[in-house]
């Protein structure tokens, strides 16, 4: 029986520090609940000389892979530098080489998760990454393990809590280019913050989701993901007076023997759960045959909810390297593809800039009507009397992507249109 | 390696027969993520002739415990039958037996939970019960394990859905014996409501969630409780008046190094997340030093969410069996102490009838100050003015239990005094 626990970290950013720190000053009690010391034998750097807030020692520190790599004494690799690479090849060769793997890496657990977990299955070894998703948020193993007996049907998530606090402050009033240098200077967004607010992030949390919850193989590139760059302020005030809120919403739904994936931007009603979720904070809702409807609620970023998933993590690959046996969660393996973004069904908000004259709404109605698509409602919102231009709102009832997207070509197209400024899809 | 991995179900009804079901509806999948067949063998029944509504074969069925108990073949009892015995004497007998214990049973984990986990580490098997709070949500897997880098501070939970259910129906308008009624119509409520409706149920849930959290002994009998009988459709009414909800909570929290733990009605403020859980729902907020916050919320009851917590706890038994090794949790074991409830402080609500002259608001407030509990507001709601009574409507600063009762005992005594109506404690 092993004596203690091993651990090599890649990385140490504000998470590879935030779990240091937890492991060092809580190693008593997390050595009782696991049965052994878990401790840190070496930590991988870029750059020896760097400045570091943290109690790391120096000698861990090491810029040689190959020291945590083959090391035979390490039993687990903690992965916790972010990106693809060297991320990804320094994983692929700790599994190889028969060391467990934590990391918090979602790019490259969205990209490459199907082939390490089949990697790690084959060479015996754990590979948890319950940190990918949701921060502190046990979401991957409740997916993984606690709904074994439901078929889940659906998922709808905010993952992303810098797009998830730039909403909630445009839902204040404040428009987005304000909004995002807010969250900057509060360290929720970064200095270029496409990979967030183009919805990218989400949708790598989204494919690990949409997968294990499908057990199927959904990969970044299946997912349809639109950003919130394009939101107004006025998008806003709009959705409030109708009785909504907008979300960035990763969803993920069986239909029939097929999954619809997608990240953007949705009305969500003022009663949903989701509703109230604001700020930097993140949830999942799961439908389930046995469950019916279940949520999860916490903070999906920073070091500390980061540093506290790797470690549940680390506690459960401790006790099965104790107990001498890797958890084989298996490889979800199932056949269920991806349906086309296009034959997904909506509804829509639209808004747009139209001549104001006579007969401008019945030409819009018809080319709406001339692709099947019903509308639930118009309002003529504000009318500039000098441009003579009129502002309309129009809310669909559902209807295909594919149906939507050729109207609003066509719209554009209209000389009497002077803009399409919105469209939104409304969940129900 | 074994070949499948056998069953003894300790009782069919609602929850027995949902869990067949699934075993055998979900056969497959199940197989196929615990890596063999999972298979119910015997079932235990008071009568082999009772008309069952269920699929489970008449020749499964058996009255007497030992062709469970003693039977070599099956690896795990699943106790589902309810009540303190016979279930306590035949999971005991299960676990010496050198059988692995699933169990949905609050009140037995509540009072006996303790030792149970003692006799299971010692026998070297597993000891799961996620059944036993919150139906599907896994809530006890998440506090035994996923929390475990956490100081865990507070826990303030709903887990009771039909208290839950009736309080919802209160908010509506309706009356407490009217919600009652409703709610025994549906099925959410029994005959003898008592268990539920005076925070009994709630408490034995507190305490398993509590000794989890703290890594404590809290038993049933250290939790103050107080049911919802009291309460009165005027004091929905005030409360959404002064932006509360009025909800039965569960609450937790460590104090220095002791632990404070009560079930009571409480208002909760409308933008708090426990407000928005209506109708049978559950949740569960917990405070920890790396999660910040985190919530879990869905079904708290029936038969197929908590059949889904049944098979999770089977799923992971299952793959223990497979593999060898059971998981060794470990048993709660730090000394920390409960607070006596007399030391709690609380804000206060009270509603109290008076004779309707000047002077009156003196005396009370005159009573509240020799406690030195201070009052935050005082409204006159309603006068009779015939019966020359005046409705007050006290909110209190913080203030320990102790002085309150006394105040309130003292009040109650004053000639001027018509009745105390209600108190409520008042969440933050």
């Amino acid at each position: 029986m092993k004596k203690s626990v091993e651990i090599g970290l890649l990385g140490a950013g504000v998470v590879g520090c935030g779990t240091y720190d937890v492991l060092t000053r809580k190693a008593e009690q997390i050595a009782e609940q696991v049965g052994v010391p878990v401790r840190v034998r070496r930590v991988l750097v870029r750059d020896l000389n760097k400045e570091r807030e943290t109690n790391i020692p120096a000698e861990l520190l090491t810029t040689r892979a190959e020291d945590i790599l083959e090391d035979p004494a390490i039993d687990v690799v903690v992965e916790v530098m972010g990106g693809e690479e060297p991320a990804r090849t320094l994983m692929m060769a700790a599994i190889e080489n028969g060391k467990h793997v934590v990391t918090a890496n979602k790019e490259v657990i969205a990209k490459f998760g199907f082939e390490l977990m089949r990697m790690a299955d084959e060479r015996g070894v754990d590979l948890f990454f319950e940190a990918s998703v949701g921060g502190g948020i046990p979401i991957i193993r409740v997916l993984r393990r606690d709904l074994l007996a439901n078929d889940i049907t659906a998922i709808q998530a905010i993952i992303n809590g810098t797009t998830n606090y730039i909403l909630t402050e445009m839902e204040r009033g404040q428009d987005y280019l304000d909004a995002l240098r807010h969250a900057q200077r509060l360290g929720y967004a970064e200095a270029d913050p496409r990979n967030d607010v183009q919805g990218v992030d989400a949708a790598y949390k989204l494919a690990i989701l949409a997968s294990l919850a499908f057990r199927a193989h959904v990969r970044p590139s299946d997912i349809r993901h639109a950003g919130i760059e394009d939101l107004q302020a006025k998008d806003f005030r709009y959705a409030h007076e109708m009785g909504y809120v907008i979300k960035l919403i990763a969803m993920a739904r069986r239909v029939e023997e097929e999954i619809e994936v997608a990240v953007h931007p949705m009305m969500i009603p003022n009663g949903h759960h989701l509703a109230s979720v604001k700020g930097v904070f993140n949830a999942v809702l799961i439908d389930g045959d046995q469950i019916d409807q279940m949520m999860l609620y916490g903070r999906g970023a920073g070091a500390q909810p980061t540093a506290s998933a790797v470690l549940a993590d680390l506690g459960a690959v401790a006790r099965n390297i104790v107990h001498g046996n890797p958890e084989r969660l298996g490889v979800p393996r199932n056949g269920r593809r991806v349906r086309q973004f296009e034959e997904m069904e909506a509804r829509f908000y639209i808004r747009l800039q139209v001549a104001d004259k006579p007969g401008v709404l019945a030409r819009i109605a018809q080319v709406l009507g001339d692709e099947s698509i019903s509308i639930a409602s118009v309002i003529q919102k504000e009318t500039d009397e000098t441009a003579r231009v009129a502002e309309l709102v129009i809310m669909t009832h559902a209807a295909t992507e594919k149906r939507v997207a050729e109207a609003l070509q066509i719209i554009r197209t209209l000389p009497i249109t002077r803009a399409v400024n919105t469209f939104i899809r409304v969940a129900r």
